[in-house]
């Protein structure tokens, strides 16, 4: 199964209702800016999830497009606020908004696209008590969103980060929008109350199995296959799972991490320097570590697809968790 | 009828709404960032808007505090972003929030209030039709705002603005919420389909009221009564409607216009020659125009309250519209 080109067959069904919801409006400035992340082509997958869960329950997946769109926005709203607040300046190969624009309207776009999610959320067709869930379901995501980037930027100046506090951090900042969709999914397609909490565990570990292989690709893969520079997280000091395991094997004092610390964090650092901290990472056994739970998170995900009956959407959810942990990009 | 004493009333009602939904949240300095603005104490005019026309219209108003309270967490989440776009450095006696915490904090405290809001929607006591157009007419209410503040900001370096254009783009700005929070309640009130347009173009109409209102108290009011430096506007170069009809009496070579340009926007410009600025406006008839214009918009608002029966509650609004143009600050 390839997931990639159902990826593109099913996101082809998505983008006339994103550039519906998105031609109207003013000033011209802003609109460019609102249009600008969600024209760049991304992969779609939460609304692609959203669509195939529904399919999985046994609804029609197409009934779920509008809520995976009202999604997508959401998604592109938090890549143009948090672009800005990392100070990333690319995005998807074009420059980020604020780069392209200016601060100002940076928040704004995101904030139009925000807004824009929740008056599509009023036309989703649906009975009303699961407008009222969907409703709940993606205000509350929005919200722990927020809590997630928070913390993953508190983390870069805190000491004694454990591995479960990132993972909390990923479950926060990465898989909600995943579960919401993927419950939200459910929710849509008439799938029972077990299936829909199911279909949100399922998520919840997909996306972090997808957070830690991104960690594990991030030191091992190749610039041209990753689209960004290898070992970028070494030189923004981030303490990703395989740095957190490193830094707990030894103290202060001994060479190893004396000199993976030196280099920690070291904005300027050479590639060589890179390149030897990365042997250090994976002399520790922490880059074999990550990938180890990033598998099992992904087996997880897994079997929560047990409440689904055989079809080719359950297949295609199980691919997805494989691909997650065994993707080069 | 004393505006202040009944809003000061009404918005005791409405606080514990606004603590209660802001209690939990990790981690710690966003939350306190989050709650910032909304504990330093606002008018809270929007929800006691929602909650007066509810009333009005003859339901019960405190059926309204939640939506209110959804529409006074969106009012604090556009202050803490416009207060970063706009580098305005306190607010309500307080620094403001990228101030006292830093750029991405205010940003993520801005998105989590607007998420917050969305949540409290979805538990309206109304019937399911009526919280579709809730949501919809809050979702479009922000993504308005957005339009609003970029035109705001555009405005500061285009030529040719008239104060159509002025008008609209307090209309966006200033009169949404306003609206929103007018039709909101007359909607939650079970009012007629003629009341719920009728108060959503009163509360448009005193939305830009209060706004001509502020740029005439900006220059002939009080700083300490204002509670903002005189003239800020002239520094800060503002096309208001006063501005924009000055400059329409004139042209380039007229020795009144040329001096006026000259302090217009000068960011060090001397208390001496902001004062002689506000004698220019006031010598061409600038500032009677504003204040013409500013009653007649709450003469028209008045009118739209003719739908509804006599009661105090009527009387507050139409007490409402007066208080907008008589003011000191």
């Amino acid at each position: 199964m390839d997931i990639i080109e159902i990826l593109k067959s099913r996101s082809k069904d998505l983008e006339p209702y994103i550039v519906n919801y998105l031609k109207d409006g003013v000033p011209d400035n802003l609109m460019k800016a609102v249009r600008h992340y969600p024209q760049a082509g991304g992969k779609m997958m939460r609304p692609v999830v959203a669509m195939v869960t529904a399919d999985a329950v046994g609804g029609k997946g197409k009934k779920a497009a509008p809520f995976g769109a009202a999604l997508e926005l959401i998604h592109n709203f938090t890549l143009v606020h948090d672009d800005l607040m990392d100070n990333d300046d690319t995005r998807r190969g074009f420059p980020a908004v604020h780069v392209k624009w200016d601060m100002p309207t940076a928040i704004l776009a995101g904030d139009a696209l925000f807004a824009k999610a929740f008056e599509i959320l009023a036309d989703v067709d649906v009975s009303d008590d699961k407008l009222r869930r969907l409703l709940k379901l993606t205000a509350q995501s929005v919200w722990t969103l927020a809590e997630g980037q928070q913390l993953d930027t508190n983390f870069e100046n805190q000491p004694g980060i454990t591995v479960k506090d990132y993972i909390g951090m990923v479950e926060k900042k990465t898989s909600v929008l995943f579960a919401a969709a993927a419950a939200g999914g459910a929710i849509v397609g008439g799938g029972t109350e077990k299936q829909v909490c199911d279909m949100y565990d399922y998520a919840t570990l997909l996306g972090i199995a997808f957070q830690l292989w991104d960690d594990v690709i991030g030191l091992t893969g190749e610039e041209k296959t990753t689209g960004k520079p290898i070992g970028s997280d070494i030189r923004n000091g981030k303490r990703t799972a395989i740095v957190i395991n490193a830094l707990g094997k030894g103290g202060r004092g001994h060479p190893l991490f004396d000199e993976l610390n030196s280099i920690l964090g070291k904005a300027d650092a050479s590639d060589e320097e890179v390149r030897r901290a990365i042997e250090i990472l994976d002399s520790l056994g922490s880059i074999e570590y990550a990938k180890d739970r990033a598998q099992r998170y992904a087996k997880c995900a897994r079997d929560k697809l047990d409440c689904l009956p055989e079809s080719d959407h359950k297949r295609f959810l199980l691919a997805l968790a494989d691909f997650a942990v065994t993707r080069k990009s």
